[in-house]
């Protein structure tokens, strides 16, 4: 990668650094705590949303902003099964969320009725942990047919994260994941890093990751 | 996004361009055949890429470029279990490989002494798409328990490739996959496009990709 390519990317972090800090500001403001959910393709981000919400909504007034490079399939489903305010932003060709894209999607919301946001970043195991979009709480989710050494290849998320989420965890056996290799070898890179073994489809492990969320929620939004 | 951002993409685009020009002409002269593997992480890349290999040997002096973020777990799988060359690239945190990433790598190689060079991509189903590296076929694994509706959320990658892999086909009932729905929806974007269900553990599919490919790379090697 030649010289050039890398100064434009220090500039273009600075920037982003610049507008993460103004969009936690805003949302200190408001009072909202934001999610950064981020995963591989098809790992299950909106199938893990979808009954998330469905036990946050009991307690706060939740949003949603669908970040996608092309279609609105997530945002019709969210919108279709639960009762979150809902946007969806297309970043083209662009393979993740920054904080300014996040602040122009904080634009389009009724900010004074909500108490959560959940950003679904762009499917990418890679870029999306480069850019901090200003959030509370990061959360990634390793689907276990991808394998056990995942923490090994995309280091990065795995040391920006605050909690994975190993979703598919029913499926284990045929994939032959080792959750104790997957989750020592993440945690080398990060020792704070919070795990939940989950299957969202079929709703196991899905009360523990909740209750944990909500407790983070509370805490943040009392500080 | 900024307007001197896009200004800056479409400048590291045109430089994209030149080098992957530049990569061309040098294999034609070598009638060396680069396949440049891209796919989700955790999609079976270096699965599929191991028995793929070994059809391909009995023919062909085969190398690989293992372009990863950090570790070197593949190419020692690639070097143990095949006769290959292989050298591995580090790309720090860059999402994908570029053309002049991969004419970097192939000064490494012993041209004179192959006839095809696979790339194993970063794994990551969005920004590779993006990034010609100057290769002779594009080809995608699309892994099924992503789920058959990646084509319509990944466009781009559907778009480029000539070739998709449909792997750990074996488990399309556990995950609903529906075969026909993912490429009717590939097709949409790309009518060309060539498709092979395969199970590159069970060795599903892989004489009628390996197969293909041989056929391709001939009449490449040829004209």
């Amino acid at each position: 990668m030649s010289v050039t390519i890398m100064h434009v990317k220090e500039r273009l972090e600075a920037d982003n650094d610049r507008n993460a800090a103004a969009v936690r500001a805003l949302l200190k403001e408001k009072n909202i705590f934001l999610v950064n959910l981020m995963s591989s393709p098809g790992a299950g981000k909106t199938t893990v949303l979808v009954p998330t919400i469905h036990v946050l909504e009991k307690k706060y007034r939740v949003g949603v902003m669908e970040a996608d490079m092309d279609s609105d399939v997530d945002a019709k489903t969210i919108a279709e099964k639960t009762g979150a305010q809902v946007i969806q932003l297309h970043t083209g060709n662009c393979c993740h969320m920054d904080a300014g894209m996040t602040m122009d999607g904080l634009q389009h919301m009724d900010l004074d009725h909500l108490d959560v946001i959940f950003l679904e970043n762009v499917g990418n195991l890679v870029c999306p942990a480069e850019f901090d979009v200003g959030g509370a709480l990061k959360t990634a989710i390793l689907s276990v047919p991808e394998g056990d050494d995942k923490p090994l290849k995309y280091p990065l998320m795995f040391k920006r994260a605050d909690v994975v989420l190993e979703n598919k965890a029913d499926t284990a056996p045929i994939f032959d994941y080792d959750f104790d290799r997957a989750e020592n070898n993440a945690k080398a890179l990060n020792p704070d890093l919070v795990f939940f073994r989950i299957s969202a489809l079929k709703g196991e492990g899905m009360d523990s990751w909740t209750g944990w969320l909500m407790n983070r929620i509370d805490t943040w939004r009392q500080a």
